[in-house]
């Protein structure tokens, strides 16, 4: 729904030297679509040179025959960008290229640097020109004048100053560098390909593109592939414990990806479960906010002993359009997205399961559907805790202004957004559920952010710099 | 999935004095997507003149603020198309627009008349000249030559030589008519806005634009509407019994529609239902073929007491692209559209629901996805019947040489596509869950067609006489 | 320059067995896309079926190699069209393509029937519809029902309901026809090439696509051409005198034209030269308002033995832009269309030569760029008589109210543009330079129109009927 | 003609306090497009941030009211360019914008530093990272790290690294700087608006948005524009004597330019009046090829006393296409871009003048034409003398081995092109044609560079480093 915080990236990178690598980065970023829909892009290096196609737009609309076929070589990284609004999506469109003192790179990122502001403004004091508003960009500019005899040195180098969430893959004209942060705050994987190996932000699109034998870049790790090998090295001591971000479980994740040796589908059929637990619902049905709680809700409603069923029908053919209806439109009942099943709720005492309260603009009008279809009473359960804290980790969750339960208790949200009940999954059962006590980082539920972020603005603050 | 049978069209009607009816048949097209992703239209009246808007696309891809905002008037008429290959979109998309000498008139149609050809022959004998290959056009130009006083009687006049099926609206400068043939094919209903009328393929599109207090057009009625009124006049006598098709419940409507007083959503957990008792199966969970199988899995899953669970992952963000894995990749394991869920399938005895087989080319590689997944026992069930013959009722289900159930027995078809064991339901168990004896048509099951179709070639057969 | 009259289009059929009849046309209508602006298109047949390609826009923005190079046949017809304001191009942008009962045919046509209305009217009486406001549709339509054993007797029997002036060509599965009104009103030309023959609107373009061998296809005439023969017939009776549109020679036709047996460039250098017996003018420098004065110009100075030289520079570039200098912009003197060479002008008593003056409304901003040049004295000369009277034989003059010298005499008209003097060529020394006596249109100088145009109304009067 | 040395920019820079300043960009630009039709830009800032659209296209194609409205502000920078082949356009495209320690700066860039190589690696060696292979982009990055309080100091000491030809503008926030290289290579002048100036590669620019009283930038000088002020610094000691582009005159310059204190269009007809003297025909009509040649032409036949007439017809319609006759049309005699006026020719004795004979592969087919529209004798007279070396401020002529002249003596292009005699103006004629003694780079007819270029690669050579 709407009302979700948004992921700002996938990265996928592919050494093949028999298969299309160019072809193989698009439905590898096809099957990251969701981790960012507003510019994709591609680089593909021939051994010498680097060639990049990038645009605003879906994958599948930046991308055709004719900008792919040419794209030829045995090395490829690819990005799919949310961006936040105003940025002009095509300047920071990823990856980023550049012509180095040795040899080309593009660089594709997830993630937040929380130190970029204090790094960009050296780097500019150093002389550099920027031409993005982009850490990725500062990223680059940095791996370009790091000392070291290689680039997996210089990247070793370069991530000695990096603070914060960062899983990147680096092309140069002969090998892929992967890297993820010490704290391993966003999600990077690898699995093997006949003759030659693929990375990606989840495990869904390593099996897109017919991986096997996966595994994560670990946390603090750089692993270089060549079409020959796939060479690790430790480079920065893994933080401990990790704090690795849950909301990749709760809602970002396709249901498809393992994640921390974990199975998102299952997490999310365990928070359900435990949801059940906490916050039991004496109810007729149970049904989910499509598409990311139906597995929570499967595992609500098996918890409970109580029917699992659809409420909802979602438009399945989203393009996107500026043709929104008007306020007068809205009122008159008019709503593009979600209809509602009369049959399975008329008259009866239903259970909504949600993964996420963040800004509260949507569950009110949601429940109002609930209740015009007929349902006798309406009890809202949350796979969560309340969101309290704005992300610095390459999570736009908005503002602490913007999130209501900075500003409402969960009685008054209740009220606001017209529920019978309303529970949100407790840290704790929500850990229980995972199965881990530590690694995770829950600062958006807690404020106890696992890195310093005294002075640091949130990326939002600084884009638009060159308007 | 891929192997579908392909609906022919989506149409909508508004008429309003107060809201923009463009707006209003855009967001009732936008859920009628669904019916047709090859091209879009409006056409809308302002009291005198007909200006319309159509192309190749998406909904969403078609209209735009610039090309609807402009588009002012009390009526509108819509209309989404799938195409048969080969045909070039843009010439046949509809509304169809013409002058009469009773001023301009639009047409915009589902389903397929039988006997077009026939018409069509007649037509050029009188000298006429056809722009396109569709038998909307061959209406179109019957409706601008028929007898009668008034746009109404000349539709009467002109239905009585249509055989086959059709639902339609006729836009023209002052009011829209809408008329469905005596059989009732195709499902055509009315809502009611606050200030004036919607007319919609099905009950979702009314739903999303606000509508209440619904009813079908009956068989061989016309219903006329102005801003002021909806005057109905039954035109002729409908047939008894009637021959709704049965595929609007088991696959092309939207779940959320209610046809013939039933919840399309309920009837599918009830073929589910129907089906655990036709052919149960001693297996550990059930898993649907997402989206349209959903509710029929949950149904078949309830009714055998056996846990209901997701296994596979669709893509969420299809767009149209013309980029697909070669069959090189595709024996690696590059795949697009699904992914599987190993932990809920791995070790298990796994029961997968899908709606039909149709040419039987993508069960075999769903099957092998959940075996590679671990999967101890694979059994598939079909809510219908095998299909065995052409439909000519306004459906693109394939020709006789390509439907797997012309040429095989079930068994062939079960060892074809790799299952343990394989089963359809039988016509009487799918009548009975339906709750209906008769009034459908269910000739792709039984070769039995409502209507004569001696010498009648398939809609396909045709098509493309333009180039 | 801006205020000239409009021609409404140029075409080009191509027959032969071994070249690529779509590229031919091609290049035909790029020579011709001075006839029009708007939309082009080309129909081609493969022997049994048309393909058709149009769109709006420039010749080369409609095609590419991929819409051009699948056009694959022996025959093949053009069309370049320019179009009134606000009548949507795309819906009757040509050829117009029919399925008839005789097979498919497409029409591409240059003219205007002035009994288009009455044509229409009879269509509609007889139950036909119409899908677009041009009168091509018309003949089109009168094409499929007309008697005849062939298409050669279909258009002759055709021809004879037709008044006006038309110059068009008829594609069908086997063969091109073309034909030219009795009066001769528009050009029309026939090359023959080493293994086929074309024909197009100038010999400009016949010049272009490697013809020689040329002439005129003649008034009611059909020319019937297929890979193997140019069979030719006639079929009205010439009207006598002819009525060719001077215009042609003055404005429409590029100077490399040859019509009537008469070099266009050469035509109009002799118009100069009369003009300067009739006009002349005391001046020290003789300079066009390009390009077509240049000729003109080019004589005038020569007849006085006065130097011609260059005083208006144009911008070469001039690519459909939207964006136009506001009103205060154009005050600051911002112009994007001509800039003066002041070292030619300054100090100088300077005569401008023009094709025409229809609205009047660039000739004053262009004199008063002479004399900011610098300019002593300005003498404008006009190489045809005023236009009192619009065209009704396919030529955009504008309406009586819009023609300046409909409302103003000569002396009126030098004042309203701030000339010092002005002068028309009168009636007689223009023909007399064309060295013709009569078989020439001029109704736009003397109101005496060659066909009854009682209850006529102009072409744009009835153009938008559909929106 | 093809055959023609591409000038590799135009540049224009404007600031106003009440005039929309994009959209004088705008025209500026669509006035400057003769000097590069590759890709064009805009940048506009409003006092804080800079905005910046461009693309690859024409002027006219790249903006529109949606894209230039809302670029609001009070300076703007704008450029229009010719790449070579295989470079990509949109990367390349300028103004050149990045972030720096000092603010925003956008930069605009007409010439070719011919030390771009070292300052590049320069940059590389320090850190830089590269985005493009653009020279621009080197200029840009030494801003950004230059010692200096101020922009103007900064653009000061930049300038003491380049070597080469540069004229260029650079936008920052609050105001526009202006710079021309000591040389004066590259034209670039000054105007003025009522209530602000433009700047522009070529007068012409500077009457199409309404200047008045124009003059240089000087060689070596710095112009400091804002709304307010334009305040002017000498930097660098123009080089004595400089080293004007003698192309501009020839060929590159439209002939409203005024340079150097001479009239262009002027100065043409003096080369043709010199050409006359040196190289006199015995003709009886001098045809130009247009359009450069015209002017020239004009000259060459009034100082012979014969008649000036046109011989080719050139399509003045010539959009951007890919469709291009095969050879096999071509030797059929299709031909897109001139077609002959035989009535001026045929029977005569010719001659023709063109601007220069660079790889020498037009002229042959040019003077085929000619006889083949019957001229008794073809003599062929050129502007400027023979051109034997490439160059490396600024314009691309090719290679040393691309220019004919380079390969054959006079007598063998004469050969080789067909005509009965062949003149080029001579070195010293040329410059009396002029009327400068010296002050002018003639390298690309002597040799002699003005700068060393020892090991320096032509622009081409380094073009496309990142593919």
């Amino acid at each position: 729904i709407e009302d979700s915080p948004h992921e700002e990236c996938g990265i996928v990178a592919v050494a093949s030297a028999s298969q299309p690598v160019s072809s193989l980065a698009f439905f590898g970023l096809y099957a990251l679509q969701h981790r960012g829909q507003e510019a994709a892009g591609i680089a593909v290096s021939n051994g010498k040179t680097l060639h990049v196609h990038k645009d605003e737009g879906l994958v599948s609309q930046v991308f055709s025959p004719a900008t792919l076929d040419p794209m030829v070589g045995d090395l490829a990284i690819g990005h799919t960008r949310y961006s936040t609004t105003g940025a002009p999506g095509a300047r920071n469109a990823q990856p980023f290229v550049i012509e180095t003192l040795h040899g080309p790179i593009g660089v594709a990122h997830n993630g937040n640097l929380v130190n970029a502001p204090a790094l960009r403004q050296e780097l500019l004091t150093n002389g550099a020109g920027l031409s993005s508003s982009s850490d990725t960009e500062v990223m680059a500019l940095q791996l370009a004048g790091a000392d070291g005899d290689s680039w997996e040195e210089r990247l070793a180098n370069a991530m000695k100053q990096w603070e914060g969430a960062y899983s990147l893959v680096v092309l140069t004209a002969d090998r892929i560098l992967a890297a993820r942060d010490p704290w391993g705050f966003r999600p990077l994987s690898i699995g093997r390909l006949s003759d030659g190996h693929v990375i990606a932000s989840e495990t869904g699109a390593l099996m897109t593109v017919g991986c096997t034998h996966l595994r994560e870049v670990e946390p603090g790790e750089i692993v270089t592939l060549t079409t020959a090998l796939a060479r690790t090295r430790g480079v920065l001591e893994p933080h401990s414990p990790g704090a690795r971000c849950t909301f990749e479980h709760i809602y970002f994740s396709r249901p498809d990806a393992v994640w921390d040796g974990l199975s998102v589908h299952q997490v999310r059929q365990r928070l359900g479960a435990a949801l059940a637990e906490e916050h039991p619902a004496d109810v007729d049905v149970v049904i989910p906010v499509p598409d990311s709680s139906t597995p929570a809700a499967i595992g609500y409603a098996a918890a409970l002993g109580v029917p699992y069923n659809e409420g909802f029908v979602k438009n399945r053919y989203i393009g996107r359009t500026f043709i929104e209806p008007t306020d007068a439109l809205r009122k008159m009942g008019v709503s593009m997205k979600f209809n509602t099943l009369r049959d399975n709720i008329d008259g009866k005492r239903v259970a909504v399961i949600d993964d996420s309260i963040v800004r509260g603009n949507t569950s009110g009008p949601l429940l109002r559907l609930i209740r015009q279809a007929g349902a006798k009473e309406v009890h809202l359960r949350i796979t969560c805790p309340p969101i309290t804290n704005p992300c610095y980790m390459g999570v736009d969750m908005g503002t602490h202004d913007e999130l209501i339960a900075h500003h409402l208790s969960v009685e008054e949200i209740r009220e606001h957004i017209g529920a019978d009940t309303l529970g949100f999954l407790s840290l704790e059962t929500m850990m229980a559920a995972l199965g881990r006590t530590d690694g995770y980082c829950n600062a958006c539920f807690t404020g106890e952010y696992p890195i310093a972020i005294d002075g640091i603005r949130s990326k939002q603050d600084f884009e638009g710099a060159l308007g």
